[in-house]
């Protein structure tokens, strides 16, 4: 399985504070959206084995499970509204007891600390960092996790918990990308990983 | 420089047919939206030499070029609002002639013949096509213009017009993606060319 982390450090956690006119003004929730749409969508399909993860102020989980989802589509506003729906469902999140917001989304009580432990027992933590060895010189894992921040750097605290944590660091190229780009060059680098010598 | 031509068939000429809050109603111009942000930004940043031109309805063509643009946002919302200024500044289109829409967007009387035949000549036409070679076995040309679709194929015109004009057929890989994630996946292809040596 294919997985992500997304860092969203200034999303509200509550949804009255998400405007569908104004993603930007809600902690950038245009670009998590974006990441989102990235990790589980294909052209006219959907990845059969990736979840994506936003971590929204360190408090709470919105995880997209793609096999699972029906009826999301691909633009920033109609994601945005799932993520609404979910910190809405916040109630029904009980210690580390996820709420069902919907087929395919969940919602729980966790931070990132809580959600790296959660997510990364079953596969290989990947920092994605500008300073990490070149993507196109390194093998891919079985089960990676990729962790990403949002338009923020990774605090100091999180980036030390990822020193400790990741199992690798790996660089997408020489520019600093969106994260919902950097999603796009870590599917393509798996997705053609033999692809070369079909 | 890299150019990027966007073949976007249903979406409106007029302006008053789109509404930022419906804009997967406007042709799919949610996804166009993308693909003019995934081409012009780096995270922080703009990249220095890249034009995204965007086919309308092969009636018109909306061009963002990257070094000019100003106060420019990535979410879609803003993009569209910048699109749908240039489509109604159609009346000062005349003949070939731009209309000046604002720091860094023209737009043009011209469908995707004329397009092709203005952006080409200064460099190397690639269609981007599912049984092209694999980009992970091709060398990057100097100036690419890489030509591709919305959420539709191609037509049989527009099909045989790239026969006749493109200068090579590359596929991003085994998957077919969005439009926007393949332009992600394009510009890695080029930004990393040689850096796995550094």
């Amino acid at each position: 399985m294919r997985q992500f982390v997304v860092v969203g450090h200034d999303v509200p956690t509550d949804s009255e504070g998400i405007s569908l006119a104004d993603l930007p003004g809600a902690g950038r929730l245009d670009l998590l959206c974006r990441c989102v749409a990235t990790g589980v969508f294909l052209s006219y399909g959907i990845r059969d084995d990736v979840a994506v993860h936003l971590v929204c102020a360190d408090e709470l989980t919105v995880t997209f499970d793609a096999a699972s989802l029906r009826h999301l589509h691909p633009d920033e506003r109609n994601v945005a509204a799932r993520i609404r729906d979910a910190l809405a469902a916040r109630a029904d999140a009980i210690g580390h007891m996820p709420a069902d917001v919907s087929p395919g989304v969940k919602l729980r009580r966790m931070g990132l600390s809580a959600t790296l432990d959660r997510v990364a027992a079953d596969g290989t933590l990947i920092h994605l960092h500008e300073e990490g060895a070149p993507l196109v010189d390194a093998d891919p894992p079985e089960d990676p996790v990729f962790v990403l921040s949002d338009h923020n750097d990774f605090t100091e605290s999180e980036a030390s918990l990822l020193a400790d944590a990741a199992d690798r660091r790996v660089s997408v190229g020489p520019n600093r990308l969106h994260a919902d780009h950097a999603v796009s060059v870590v599917h393509n680098w798996l997705d053609t990983d033999g692809y070369a010598s079909y």
